[in-house]
């Protein structure tokens, strides 16, 4: 199938069990609505679709998954409402809409933040309630660990830190891979886990997911410059602080690299030959974000 | 032994637990400053202390309980710092000492907060991957559900929502049950669950809980009137916006209600004759916090 429909066919799946935890589970006042404004502003779902995709490679059953995949979104979108906040990036837009922020206040944006993440885990834990086969535990396991101090939120902490700082590319580098490619990167793992595929594959995909990982980072570095407010519906240019690849090497160097990452991804996934074709396709749309 | 020896005691235990997870598995910069400084700023330790009491009431072991207390302690913290940023109650002080924001900034005080939720479901999750057993998997399910948004961050957006408006007795009582009662209410089902405690007793240590988590808050409502800065170690009055006891039914009246509460709580866990009463001697101290 081609990368388009098989995005197009998954989201929908994936948007039904969203809509049923918010929908189905959730009645706080305000807090509810601000958490589904931001869950379904048309987020790419790039997260659970990275996991169905690694779960279907080693023919997992992604209906078990389907808990897992939610709650990479749910942690995903919670670490963008509090990204966009005042005190942090201060974004007015975001996907072409206002943000959280912006629309239920920053006191909701705050709690529909939390609620966000506090939810994942209550989703994973259930989940484990209902059947404590030792897959589901190493995923929810994952999942924590990327969305923590080690990955995610220190990436946070990092960029923040680090803002208006000279820093090397080492440590720019370890940012990126903190910030965005943790998360990334797991939603692979936890995929190819509940398909409980082999030590070597789950090796294999790991390889892969920190390259694609990178590779979008530094993809939305060049957006942020080059990217125009309509077609990327965020404001651009907001990275003047931060430390991006593209002030370390400029536009050109880092689309270089961003093509050489993605090319190093794609060669590392051929091992799966045809069966691996929508991951190599995967990679050319993580740098030309075009769906 | 006595409330106050026994207090003094277990905060040892449990602040020594603390400082090994914050100390040896963080190191992201600011961020793990910022959340050791509000973990470590003198906090009571109540909901350790009351899952510690309801484990060792049935006789279970507080060394396989340590995770749990711990990741209650880091939600309860995680709370503080979002409810005191100046989005939501705009604090300065807390417990004596400037707010996690006033010292590090909104920003790091917000991925402070993240951080600490995350690092109770690591927590949780890690002990739940070394040894999956039943109780383990309720006690952080029961956590979960607790601090979000049929529990604690319901309770905050009900709070947050109803500024300013009118509320019936019910609604109050409700808000007040969600914001504070829910953790503490967990923290005693959490000790009785790792313990193994029957039905029986799962249901009295709940009812237990209701009672003095409810009483807590009204002594709260209360101490913001009457409590001066030095002794409560944060502004006072800054409840005006707010629902609370005091607003509702006056300050005598309240003391009568919190008064009933905690002997209600009193006269449920009499059931345990001698071995309640530590028991016994907390629900007095609820209202009356002077350790």
């Amino acid at each position: 199938m081609e990368l388009r429909n098989y995005i197009a066919e998954k989201r929908v799946l994936i948007e039904e069990s969203l809509k049923k935890y918010i929908y189905n589970e959730i009645d706080a006042p305000v807090v509810r609505e601000a958490m589904a404004y931001s869950l379904f502003a048309g987020g790419k779902r790039l997260r659970p679709i990275l996991a169905i995709m690694a779960c279907e490679l080693f023919n997992g059953d992604v209906k078990k998954l389907m808990p897992f995949a939610c709650s990479l979104e749910f942690i995903h979108t919670y670490s963008l409402i509090h990204d966009d906040l005042p005190a942090m990036n201060n974004d007015d837009y975001r996907r072409g809409k206002l943000t959280n922020h912006r629309v239920f206040g920053e006191g909701f944006a705050v709690l529909a933040g939390d609620a966000l993440l506090n939810k994942a885990y209550e989703i994973l834990l259930e989940t484990i309630s209902n059947d404590n086969r030792p897959e589901f535990i190493m995923a929810a396991q994952e999942i924590s660990r990327a969305a923590g101090v080690k990955g995610m939120i220190g990436g946070q902490a990092m960029d923040l830190y680090y803002e208006n700082k000279n820093i090397s590319h080492e440590e720019l580098k370890n940012i990126h891979d903190k910030k965005t490619g943790a998360l990334l990167k797991a939603s692979l793992t936890v995929g190819a886990l509940i398909a409980n595929a082999p030590k070597k594959d789950m090796e294999t995909i790991n390889e892969y997911g920190n390259l694609i990982g990178r590779a979008f980072q530094i993809a939305d570095d060049i957006l942020d410059i080059k990217g125009n407010k309509e077609r990327l519906g965020k404001d651009t240019g907001k990275d003047e602080k931060k430390s991006t690849y593209v002030k370390y090497f400029g536009i050109l160097e880092s689309e270089k690299i961003a093509k050489e990452t993605v090319d190093e991804a794609k060669k590392i996934i051929s091992v799966y030959g045809d069966k691996g074709i929508l991951f190599k396709n995967l990679a050319d749309y993580i740098i030309c974000r075009d769906i």
